[in-house]
């Protein structure tokens, strides 16, 4: 086993791919539905950190048949696709991993935006049932697998939770709350980005009575991890080039993104700055030039530093977590790469 | 037992949509997330012929404890109200069941068409996971439960595959294939309505090595009067008043909606009407006289006819089948008398 978390998640993306390939490749006997399938197929392919997770997980509870666990961190790489699959519908968003996203996907070809949300939907559905049949047929004890449907179920409503909160404070542009803010990204990021796959490794490590004190551990290593993430993410959202995100960075003002940048500005900031704000942030045929406004803006309210502080204070909540969470040395060291790694993104 | 089928279907709809509204009350601590949620469950409420049928089979097979089976039969309730919600967003659908659908209802409290559909979206994910959670959740043994949630699986996997297939055909306005008109009723309609409820009782109602024939025996009962079912259902949806059937005898035509009778139509009708046909049928802009020159011309190219003679031959396939079925009088009578309620549709 590698030590190096980036080798680590590299070597399970190869195998983890390639059983994809292999097995994910539902049939129809249809040609239009094939077409439409593989479409979803060949948006799949992120960086794998959700299925290596769960592979760290179920080794971290003592789990150790990797060939078992293949459905398993399947599920998740697939559950995320619909997941991303639907939210792009929802943010309207032409680009997901530097392609276009399976909405566009399908709408570009046929000519018809609404064509292609529709196709979108039911792809997105289609992969939720896909992920929870990958686990539900899969080679471990019937104990284990309902118990892993169990908490699979719970991260997935989680997430939706996640998401139509910010779809409502979004709509509402409601920036004014932390908590609730705070909240979105600990129900969207943290459940299905690190929380889920860790739990749902290490269900599948297990056995009943399953180690109740381990899924806590990973409760709180995951949410305050997640939660840095989130931040980060958000300020590389705005900051970063699209061929480092892979989607354009004036989306997140564009849509009106509801995060810590923008409510730090608008508290931070004086009356010319938020006045400025609030004209510029939502704007639906924002300019280059109005980005660049609402960047220098954030930057001189400090709503970069003060969010950096924040997911600082997260990050060390989640690394405190790390020795509580397990004695193996080479397990700790590997969680300790993940929180560097996932705030620096430097993957 | 009542032998008389409705009310069969009266007496556990009380029952159950007693249960649905004690225990489906899936509560966040965010007053805006609750309302969303509630807006999802005021849409249950159907005829609860899917949960009957689940009941229905589950005593076919030998079951005999109705409060065990209840989450079960909550989950197809559930199921069906999330498909729905999400054919609606495709169908662009305003109202559903007499009352606005769930993407609309949220759209008008809003003043938002996209921020409608986005919680819907959502919405309907969360009712396919709280579905598949109360099956996973359910007092049954464990075999039985991982075998239910396959089938489960399977069923909503085939009707979405057959919401795709209509969606693609619709928008490719091929109305010309009648097998693929056939294989959506199938897919799309069968399986969530006859066989998957039927079926998922019986697996309840039995134990490994399960009664395989019988769940043959009700795929080709359910294939056949779900056929049945889907071309009366577009019969009525282009002549029945608009209180009868909760949604206006026009949203067929200018949806384009693929069915036997615009098959039939195209076949028969002469130049002219056929000319008519492919003006007027999915004009989204349809006036009411020229719905009724739509409704003309189906008439005169004997497509109502045709259709109807076509689902009187499935509904006689489904009934042969019954006696196959089940030996239990009380049982043929009861899928008896549901074949006729099914196609006349007087409930």
């Amino acid at each position: 086993m590698s030590v190096n978390i980036k080798e680590y998640i590299d070597e399970y993306r190869e195998i983890l791919d390639a059983y994809i390939k292999k097995t994910f490749s539902y049939k129809n006997h249809d040609k239009a539905l094939d077409d439409l399938h593989s479409v979803f197929r060949a948006a799949g392919g992120g960086k794998c950190i959700r299925g290596s997770l769960v592979k760290l997980g179920y080794e971290i509870a003592g789990g150790n048949s990797d060939e078992r666990l293949l459905p398993i961190s399947a599920a998740f790489e697939i559950l995320q696709t619909s997941l991303l699959c639907h939210d792009d519908i929802i943010d309207c968003s032409p680009l997901r991993r530097g392609k276009p996203s399976i909405w566009k996907s399908i709408a570009d070809e046929a000519g018809s935006y609404h064509y292609g949300i529709s196709q979108a939907i039911c792809l997105g559905d289609h992969g939720f049932i896909s992920a929870i049949n990958l686990i539900s047929t899969s080679d471990f004890p019937h104990p284990v697998k309902l118990r892993a449907l169990d908490l699979f179920c719970k991260v997935i409503r989680n997430t939706l939770d996640g998401e139509m909160l910010d779809v409502q404070m979004t709509e509402a542009r409601d920036y004014g709350d932390e908590k609730r803010i705070i909240e979105i990204a600990r129900l969207k990021t943290a459940f299905y980005t690190i929380i889920g796959p860790m739990q749902l490794g290490a269900v599948m490590g297990g056995k009943p009575p399953f180690n109740e004190k381990l899924l806590s551990d990973i409760e709180s290593f995951g949410e305050n991890l997640g939660i840095a993430f989130q931040i980060k993410d958000d300020i590389l959202g705005i900051s970063a080039e699209e061929r480092e995100i892979g989607k354009s960075d004036m989306s997140d003002v564009i849509e009106g993104k509801v995060t810590l940048l923008i409510h730090y500005a608008l508290e931070n900031g004086n009356k010319v700055q938020r006045q400025k704000l609030k004209e510029l942030y939502g704007k639906k045929d924002l300019t280059r030039d109005e980005k660049s406004i609402v960047y220098a803006v954030f930057k001189s309210a400090n709503a970069f530093s003060d969010a950096e502080r924040k997911a600082a204070r997260y990050l060390e909540k989640a690394n405190e977590v790390i020795n509580k969470l397990t004695n193996n040395q080479d397990h700790q060291e590997l969680l300790s790469q993940l929180s560097s790694l996932m705030v620096e993104r430097k993957f």
